[in-house]
């Protein structure tokens, strides 16, 4: 019998779902519902929002660091920030606003940078990084869809 | 003149730009290409892949540091996975495999769990935390996107 078990598979380029590990579930729930994002249907445990073509989903840390079976202080190495691009560059400073009111600390308050664009960045009171962006040369498409080189539509 | 800027905004539901900090540039990306994944046109600076409706960027981790203001050491706190659903069973160990050929740890390897599914975590080279599931109850739609009450087609 043939073992094509080694063969190399090619990794469709997606990403089904963004995890966070929080401290505090219903603490993190309300800081994006807060800012307008609501729930979906989900497994219980968990709380989730479904994105384009994706979900983010909120979970327990001590739950995640026991799912992947690593302690709670071996988890988050390395950096990861997620970005929401804007529309227009007004929406980042009311979005940024927006965020701290929602309990978001400011790390870096919305400004113009060397490339053109327009960003900011806070820490959700989860401790997760967010970026508020516009960035002029990559339009959105109708949908909120993002690529570098922007949309038609 | 009214003053506008301090109303609450709402934020759309989605994330345009996954940002992986990363120590080595040109390592990082060798492991998703070696998974298969092809870089779009991107900025100087960054490598960058194109997936449905977002990209993933690859960064340098002190650069994304000074971006955010913040000291390295400060990056990552708080934890998170990106998963990545695949259609059938099998591809489950398959891309575990594969990411290891890659050069990814395994962290836990592809077996069944006690929701129904079947899932694996690797950590990248770049230190970053993967998921490799596959959740019987959420089938994928046919270009690959992700709901957890699944899709029709």
């Amino acid at each position: 019998m043939q073992d094509n078990s080694t063969e190399t598979r090619r990794m469709e380029q997606r990403v089904s779902l963004i995890t966070l590990g929080v401290p505090d579930m219903e603490v993190a729930a309300a800081f994006y519902e807060q800012l307008g994002w609501q729930r979906c249907d989900s497994p219980d445990g968990v709380v989730a929002f479904d994105l384009i073509s994706q979900t983010l989903g909120l979970y327990p840390l001590a739950a995640l660091a026991e799912d992947i079976g690593l302690p709670v202080e071996q988890l988050g190495h390395g950096a990861m920030t997620l970005s929401h691009n804007t529309r227009t560059v007004a929406e980042v400073a009311q979005l940024m606003a927006a965020a701290e009111a929602a309990g978001a600390t400011v790390l870096r308050p919305a400004g113009e940078v060397f490339w053109g664009g327009t960003i900011g960045y806070f820490r959700a009171p989860d401790g997760h990084i967010w970026e508020i962006a516009h960035n002029p040369f990559s339009p959105l498409a109708e949908n909120g869809a993002f690529r570098w080189n922007g949309h038609d539509g």
